[in-house]
């Protein structure tokens, strides 16, 4: 029987790549979103389409009110500001603790389906300036569930396995085209229209559209 | 101006003693329920109450279904034991990855909030054989929080206080009582009727019964 395992699907291209991955190592994937209150819904029809076009064998939304939390622009009634300069500093759209809480939740639902390994599609390199995108956090918290949970008092161990964070976005998206993934389903900008269509203007539509320049495959991103 | 913190409140009697803790340290306290679909709605009215009796400036109660996550008795359809034998097994009652789910809610609201300190009123002496009650997991932790974070990243630190977790029952009565709590206010049956009386069989109850006996200090909890 095949081990399992939980990957964080946002929706976007770095998760989509990342399910890819795990699905390719072998492991049987449980698919979960984590819904944080985002403003846009159509995310997570399109992580669902995922999920089945790449074989997931289960599709789970657990749903965190983090508007309650507020304090970004993601989450809360802040604009989402249209190309900005990219600099050093921690930008506007950071959800606080937001990677720490959905970790979490994906640890919770590997213990209760009996799964040891939970896939996250972080990335240091386009991290775009968000602290819980590092090795060190993910180091730090794979550390805290297996002093956490069940499996690590009985001695076994879990594994947050993170295969993006060292690539650049073109090299996400070879990856993810030799592994089937169709990148038209994917949708990674902070603000698309009402059709799920890219804004093209925001930071992860410039990188994105950037990275497939650079990895000289045509980017089959409708934008607005 | 006095500092902000966070406060954990599951309307139970360690957390409201966590919270007089807090308020007596000099903290200007934003208690936190983290409504993991429990079963029994009553503990969260008890809980607001609790933060308004002892001057907690916010309240907010965050909602994450973890109903979907299964796997425990307090949010699937397992029936809670009764009179189960004490012993070092971890119980059916334990939630998968359920503190760091909450402290991982809580670090989120802190940041959002600017406050640094996070109480939580877990107990490594009567922890019932929970794996996220021990010293190990809450150090681990905190680790994580600081490289998760802006405040971490700026060079600052978050703190997780734990004022409980040394204690006897006993002792978290008797500094309870000092501190001004009205423990007929706070619920730990994990079986309350629909008045919120406790079932005086299940583990907490007989461990908080116990503790009001050994504090010498008259019990005024309402039983079935």
């Amino acid at each position: 029987m095949k081990s399992k395992a939980v990957v964080l699907l946002s929706g976007g291209l770095d998760s989509a790549t990342a399910l890819a991955f795990a699905k390719n190592e072998g492991f049987d994937c449980c698919a979960l979103t984590v819904d944080y209150g985002q403003r846009n819904k159509i995310e997570i029809s399109r992580a669902k389409i995922i999920a089945e076009k790449l074989g997931a064998f289960n599709y789970k939304v657990i749903r965190i009110d983090m508007r309650q939390i507020g304090g970004s622009a993601l989450t809360a009634d802040i604009p989402v500001p249209k190309e900005r300069e990219m600099d050093d500093s921690i930008p506007i759209t950071y959800v606080p603790a937001r990677n720490t809480i959905m970790l979490s939740v994906a640890l919770g639902l590997s213990e209760a389906i009996g799964a040891q390994d939970i896939f996250i599609g972080v990335n240091a390199v386009d991290y775009s300036g968000y602290p819980d995108c590092r090795p060190d956090f993910i180091e730090a918290f794979e550390k805290t569930a297996n002093l956490a949970t069940r499996v690590g008092v009985e001695g076994d161990k879990f594994t947050i396995h993170t295969p993006l964070i060292n690539l650049s976005k073109a090299e996400i998206i070879k990856l993810g085209t030799k592994l089937g993934v169709d990148y038209s389903l994917t949708l990674s900008c902070y603000d698309p229209d009402k059709q799920g269509r890219a804004c093209g203007k925001c930071d992860t539509c410039v990188l994105r559209r950037q990275g497939f320049e650079q990895a000289g495959i045509p980017d089959p991103t409708e934008y607005v």
